[in-house]
């Protein structure tokens, strides 16, 4: 029994299913046994766009999934207004959840989703899929060498896309009855994160939104960015935008070391993936004492900066869903605990984003946590 | 006489006059006649360190670069808080003027020192070099290509140094009453100029300083950011520090691409610079129809982004000579008036800069222009 597979159902057959069916299959530990749509028809069509087994179950509603006994864990992935309702249907029948994001519309509504998980032993992961690439546990390594890196001193990180088509007037990220949080919750989710990554998942004292939001006429969030400040002085910005070409940025400035990439979010290549880093650049021609090196002139930087490559054999949302396999079979097949670690960042996360929100409907008020 | 060089003398021996001092030696229409300093040892010590020609003269004052007929034009590395004093005396005494950043405390200051240039004829210009760069016209190029770039929606900049030593205590860039707008004025020029060459110099409604500011005991400005907005939405942040590793940054978001580099004010090699710009990659799978290509999961960026490198045959110092003695050349040798994009610019970054400062002093208020 513990050899087998984490049996997944999934809720709906959004877009990003395609990518997260797919990760489940390559993930070793887990298995897509059904997938559901508000109709038969839709299932069918997903199945067939995405070559499924034909061992795949296909529901027409999401609560044949939640009924089906051998579904062990749900991806949701339907709109943020529905995660509530969805996730506690799903908690009734012990399902774990991987859990799309952003989570929920408010602090309240996820902590009635972590609260009910947590009260039944379940699983909860939120999908943001970089912090599983290996890539990422390397930029955490440097980011920790105090020789190398220093005290963190600022992070500033974007991601922008501009989808295109009919994106602004039809999607669900642009609609206030579905994902009310607009590109904050969507694009910028991932920005904060990174901050509170790079920070060590400690919180910021203030929140403060910057000038230029961008809203669509129903009040839904296109484009925004903040700033946070910690108690010791540590500052962050940040940038989302469904109205920027497509951009995904960090930039981490250390005492002793600077770290960048700018493709965090999806990287450029699905095996292979890169960050630059410098420290300890010499500085001596900014400085007040005369020249040192005579015929050194600061003709460039010594040394430049180190491009690190890191090779992953799955891609990150693969990882991701191992990952929460691993977990999910710890409680199911071991009796261990849910892992709550990935609840109190998804919480966290969560919290910085609606103090966004906050400070762009009160007037950019600073919110102090 | 058309063909006679311009010839330089400069005020101080501060440590980016030895830079200056070669740059000047390999501009082909430039030619190093006097340097001074308070003394005439440590004139005399500069000249030995930099190994400059024996037909340099040495002064043991600035006044006596002032009086020696045979100087074109002065280069003026002296602290900010003298540079009033001694551009109206360097007009005075009719010579065209190349500035050290930042060029005074205040637009009032500023203005005098425009003011009695134009009204004398002579060509005042900042040294602010990478403007001078052949990367930085390439760059301008492609933001201003709709179809590569498209709209500009916001740009983000950083310049950070740590310049270790004594450099805290003892520059003149941490003395108030030396130069005054500390990293502000330093480090943060850089970034603001960037920002207004990105937007065609165009200026912003309202400059409003971030949270997290540091000063000195003296209060002088040690690291600091800023948030710009224009009326027609586009925003701006950049951040600028003495307390933060190197780090040199523009990324620039248009509708239709992006712009980054991590080296903008000395680029990583002297004589080859590069870019990075991506247009038009394909964001269907952030779409809300569903997946368009099956087997294409958004495993990477398609296309990836592109990298421009551009040769230069002189370093940017030198080419920022050059330019400014090809316009000195046309005023003393044919009689033409000085080009007035310079100082026009050069006003409008110190009004950038002197905006944040009151931004600062007065409690992060949003100051509008």
């Amino acid at each position: 029994m513990a050899e087998e597979s984490v049996r997944f159902g999934i809720l709906g057959c959004a877009n990003i299913a395609n990518k997260l069916s797919r990760a489940i299959n390559l993930a070793p530990n887990s298995t897509l046994h059904a997938i559901s749509s508000r109709s038969l028809e839709k299932a069918t069509a997903f199945a067939s766009t995405n070559n499924l087994s034909p061992e795949v179950k296909l529901y027409g509603s999401y609560d044949e999934v939640l009924d089906d006994p051998s579904v062990d864990a749900v991806y949701i992935p339907l709109p943020t207004s529905l995660h509530l309702e969805w996730a506690l249907k799903s908690v009734q029948k012990k399902k774990h959840i991987l859990l799309e994001k952003p989570p929920a519309l408010s602090v309240e509504e996820l902590d009635k989703i972590i609260e009910a998980c947590n009260a039944n032993g379940l699983q909860l992961m939120d999908c943001t899929m970089w912090m599983h690439h290996p890539r990422t546990y390397r930029m955490k390594q440097l980011l920790g060498n105090p020789d190398l890196f220093g005290n963190l001193k600022s992070i500033h990180s974007n991601f922008a896309y501009c989808a295109g088509g009919d994106f602004l007037t039809k999607d669900i990220r642009v609609k206030p009855d579905r994902d009310a949080l607009g590109a904050l919750g969507d694009a910028g989710w991932y920005s904060i994160r990174a901050i509170l990554w790079a920070n060590d998942y400690q919180m910021p004292q203030t929140v403060t939104a910057l000038p230029g939001h961008v809203v669509n006429e129903a009040g839904v969030i296109l484009a925004c960015g903040a700033t946070f400040l910690w108690q010791d002085g540590r500052v962050a910005t940040f940038e989302c935008s469904f109205l920027s070409h497509m951009s995904m940025d960090i930039i981490v400035h250390g005492s002793r070391g600077c770290l960048s990439l700018r493709d965090f979010v999806v990287p450029y290549e699905e095996n292979c993936a890169s960050f630059l880093s410098s420290s300890n650049v010499s500085a001596y021609f900014l400085s007040s004492s005369n020249v040192k090196f005579p015929g050194n002139f600061d003709t460039g930087w010594d040394p430049r900066p180190t491009e690190h490559s890191v090779i992953t054999e799955l891609p990150q949302e693969a990882l991701m869903v191992e990952e929460f396999s691993r977990l999910v079979k710890s409680i199911r097949d071991i009796g261990a605990k849910p892992d709550l670690q990935w609840s109190a960042i998804t919480r966290k996360t969560q919290i910085l984003v609606n103090a966004v929100n906050t400070s762009i409907k009160e007037g950019l008020i600073s919110v102090t946590l």
